[in-house]
C-alpha cells in the first residue's frame, strides 16, 4: 500500500494549539521531515494538551472484595448508623449510672447480675434498679442501662456484683451514630479506596460500589531487532526490555497491559495498532518515533488519527510523540529505555491515573545538587541522581541507552526550560522515583 | 474441651525479654488476669522483638513477567554485553570517520552507499575507503565502520552520498559493553524489581529469576457479632469492615490474604488457627485480645504456642498480642478498626514486607502543630491528623472506634513515650501515610 509522511505545516508552541500534518507524498516533503524533531513542543504545553485529551474510561459496579485501590465514581451516603446502637466501649456491667454515685472501694454499692450479654447478644431483660448486666465489648447496652462499669472496678461472686466506682451517664458507651449516621456523605467521588476508605463503605452498608474503571493499555514494542531475553545473542538481535519495563510502568499506574511486540512493518504495524486500540482504552508504543525508512508508528498514527505532538523539549525523550486515534490517545515512547521510562513518567503515568479517575498533583523537593549542572535554555532535562540526606548527587552518564542509571539513582533532578543550570551547592528540584507511586 | 487460661508469671519489660505466661484454672488465677493488659511492652521495645522473630519465607524462581515489586533473592550477574554490539545511537550513515576530516558544509565529502541497514540487520559488507552504509538507530556498526554521521548533515541522490560534516571516530556509537559487560554484577540480592531493574534483568539475558516468595497470611476475624455488609442491620449485628480493611492492609504490603471470619468460640477459633496457620506463611487475627468471656484468640495461640507480646504502649492500639505458633508469627490485633490499622501500621506492615526481602526504614518529618497536643509519658501516641504545609492539624476525635477519623487523615503525629506532649506551634514527628506503602 502506499505510505503516506506528514509534512509539519502549521505549529505553535504556546498554549497547547494543534500542530497540523498533511499527508504528502514523501518525494515533495523530503526536506521537511527533518523538520519535525526540530520544531519541539515545550514540555509543559505538552503536558497541558494531555490534559486537555484526558477523559476517564466509564464507570462500573464492582464488589467490595475487589476496590483496593480503585477511585469512587459516586458520592457515598450511609445506609446505617455507625455503630448501629449504643454499644458497650468495655467489658463490664451495663447498669444505671446514677446507682453508683457517691460510691467507692471503701464504699461499694452491690447489684444483683441479671444476665450475660457477648457480642452479638442482646438481652431480653429490660434492666431496674439494683440490677446489672455483664457486657463484652461491643454488644448493645440494654434497654435501662446508661452506662458501663469496666470489669476492673468490680468483684462478682454468682450473680452478686459490688461496684467500687462511680461512673457518669454514657460513660464506656459509643451512642449509637457516633461514627456517623444514614444519609450522613461518607465518601466523595474521586476518593481513592484503601483500607480506611473500603472499611468505612463496609460500615455504611454496601456491599458494592461505582467505581471508575481501570484502563485497558494496549502496549506495542516495535522493533524487528528485538527478541525475548536469552542468554546467547545473535547478528543483530537486542533483547527486548522494553516489554518488561512498559509493562511494569503500566501496572505501576494501576492499568492493565495488553502487551505486543511488531516489527518494523508498515502494514503490520498498522493492523497491530488497529487491533489494540479496539481491544484497549489506550494505546502505547515504543520505537518507530523519529525519522527513519525503519520507524514507522508515527506514520501509522498520522494515517489513522491526528498526530497532535512529535518531539518535545525533553532531554531524554525529545522524540515523543502523541496523537489521538478513534477518540483514544496514543502515547509514542522511544525505542530507548531510559528515554521510555523518562516519557512515561512525565507524560503517561498521570494520564493513564487520570483515567481512572485519579486526580493529583506531583510535588518537587528541593535540594542542593553536590555539584555542577549544565542544561541548556528552552530544553527541560530529567536528570538521574541520588538523594543524600540535604544534598542530590547527579549521576555521571555516558549513553542514552544507560538503563543502569535508572537502577543507581532513586530521584530526578528536573532542570526546567527556564535554566542555564546550576552551581555546585546551588538549589535544584527533585523528584524522588517513591513520590510517582500511586 | 477444657479450656486453659494465662497467668502471667514474669514480666520485663526492656529488652524485649519473653513474657512467660503459666497455664491455670481460671478461677486460681482470676486476680492475675486483669494485669494482663496493665503490664505493657514499650512499643519499641515490642518492634525489637519482632523483628528478631523475622524470617523471609522462603525464595522461588519466577518468570520476568511476574516478578513486578518483587525481591530479588540472589546477586545478578549480566550473562552478556549490553549493548550486544558496537550499536548505531542514531539515523545516519556508517562510516570511516577519518574520511570527514577538514570536511563540512562548504567542503563536503562524497561517498558511495553500499548498503542500507535497518534494526535488526546485519550488514554483510566490509566497509571500505570511499564507502557508507546507510543505518538505523540500534542496528550494529557494520565492519570497518568507526562512526555514524546524522542523517541532517549529509544529502543523498540514490547511491551517492554527500557528507557536510566532520565526524570523530566512535561519534553516535554506543560500543558493545557500554551499559554493563559480561559477568558484571547488575543487582544485588534484596533489589526491588521495579520497571528499571526489571528492564536490566531482562538485559543481562535472564527470563527467570530468583525471587523471595510473597507471605500467605491467614486473616481471622472473630466476634460473633459480624456479618458481611447490608442495608439493615438485626439485634446486635455489626458490620464485618475489618473483613476488607484487614485484607486490603495485607495487599498494600504485596502479601496475599486468605480470609476467614470466626465466631467466639474456643474450639472453633482453635480449629480456624490451625486450618490458617498450616495453610500460610503466618496469621494475622483480628478482636479477642482482651480479657472476657468471649475473647479467646490470646488464650487459643498460648495453648498452641507462644504469646511473646500481649499489651503494649500505644494508643490506639494497647491490646496488641503477638504469639510464636508452630514457628509461625501470630499477630492479635483489636476488634476495633482503628485501633487494628493503627496496630497494623506500627507493628504488622514492615513485617510483611521483611518476609519478602524488603529492607527499609521509615522516616519522619517534622511538622508544627497547629495545637497543644496532650500525652503520657510511657505512652506511644498515634494520632490522626492533616498535613497543612509545613503544619499539621491533629483532627478532633470523640471515640476510638471513630474509622472516619482515618478517612479524613492524611498521617500519624507520632508522640514517643518520652514526650508528655508538644505546644501549639511545637515540632513534632510525623510519618505520612503515604510513607507507608511501598
Amino acid at each position: 500500500m502506499s505510505r503516506p509522511i506528514l509534512a509539519l505545516l502549521t505549529y505553535k508552541g504556546e498554549g497547547g494549539q494543534k500542530t497540523k500534518y498533511s499527508k504528502l507524498p514523501i518525494t515533495v516533503i523530503k526536506e521537511k521531515i527533518c523538520m519535525f524533531l526540530y520544531e519541539l513542543m515545550p514540555v509543559e504545553d505538552a503536558k497541558k494538551l494531555l490534559k486537555s485529551n484526558l477523559r476517564t474510561v466509564g464507570v462500573e459496579m464492582a464488589d467490595l472484595e475487589e476496590v483496593h485501590r480503585r477511585v469512587l465514581a459516586q458520592d457515598l451516603f450511609s445506609l446505617l448508623d455507625s455503630p448501629p446502637f449504643d454499644r458497650s466501649a468495655m467489658d463490664g456491667y451495663a447498669l444505671q449510672a446514677e446507682e453508683t454515685f457517691g460510691h467507692s472501694v471503701d464504699n461499694p454499692v452491690q447489684l444483683d447480675i441479671v444476665d450475660r450479654l457477648g457480642a452479638g447478644n442482646v438481652s431480653n431483660v429490660d434492666l431496674k434498679e439494683g440490677e446489672a448486666i455483664q457486657i463484652a465489648t461491643g454488644a448493645p447496652l440494654p434497654s435501662g442501662a446508661n452506662a458501663v462499669v469496666m470489669e476492673e472496678f468490680t468483684q462478682s461472686h454468682q450473680d452478686h456484683l459490688q461496684v467500687e466506682t462511680a461512673v457518669i451517664p454514657g460513660e464506656n458507651v459509643s451512642p449509637a451514630g457516633e461514627d456517623f449516621k444514614t444519609g450522613d456523605m461518607i465518601l466523595r467521588q474521586g476518593s481513592v479506596l484503601n483500607p480506611p476508605e473500603v472499611g468505612i463503605v463496609a460500615s455504611a452498608g454496601y456491599r458494592e460500589v461505582k467505581v471508575y474503571k481501570k484502563p485497558a493499555v494496549g502496549v506495542m514494542v516495535t522493533g524487528s531487532e528485538l527478541v525475548m531475553p536469552k542468554s546467547q545473542l545473535e547478528g543483530a538481535e537486542i533483547i527486548n526490555s522494553n516489554h518488561f519495563s512498559v509493562k511494569f510502568m503500566v501496572e505501576s499506574a494501576l492499568a492493565v497491559p495488553d502487551m505486543t511486540h511488531c516489527v518494523d512493518d508498515y502494514d503490520l504495524v498498522r493492523r497491530e495498532f488497529l487491533r489494540l486500540l479496539k481491544n484497549n482504552d489506550c494505546l502505547i508504543t515504543t520505537g518507530g518515533t523519529a525519522i527513519s525508512k525503519g520507524d514507522v508508528v508515527v506514520d501509522v498514527a498520522a494515517e489513522l488519527g491526528e498526530v497532535l505532538i512529535h518531539g518535545v523539549t525533553l532531554r531524554p525523550g525529545k522524540p515523543f510523540a502523541f496523537a489521538v486515534v478513534e477518540e483514544k490517545p496514543v502515547f509514542m515512547l522511544s525505542g530507548f529505555p531510559v528515554a521510555a521510562m523518562v516519557q512515561f513518567d512525565v507524560f503517561v503515568r498521570e494520564i493513564l491515573l487520570g483515567m481512572q479517575g485519579f486526580k493529583r498533583e506531583l510535588h518537587f523537593i528541593t535540594k542542593n545538587s553536590t555539584r555542577k549542572i549544565p542544561s541548556t535554555l528552552g530544553r527541560t532535562d530529567y536528570i538521574r541522581a541520588r538523594i543524600e540526606g540535604d544534598a542530590v548527587r547527579p549521576l555521571k552518564i555516558k549513553g542514552s541507552g544507560i538503563i543502569k542509571s535508572m537502577v543507581d539513582s532513586d530521584c530526578y533532578i528536573v532542570m526546567d526550560e527556564n535554566l542555564e543550570g546550576v552551581g555546585s551547592g546551588e538549589k535544584c528540584q527533585v523528584l524522588p522515583y517513591h513520590s510517582l507511586q500511586v
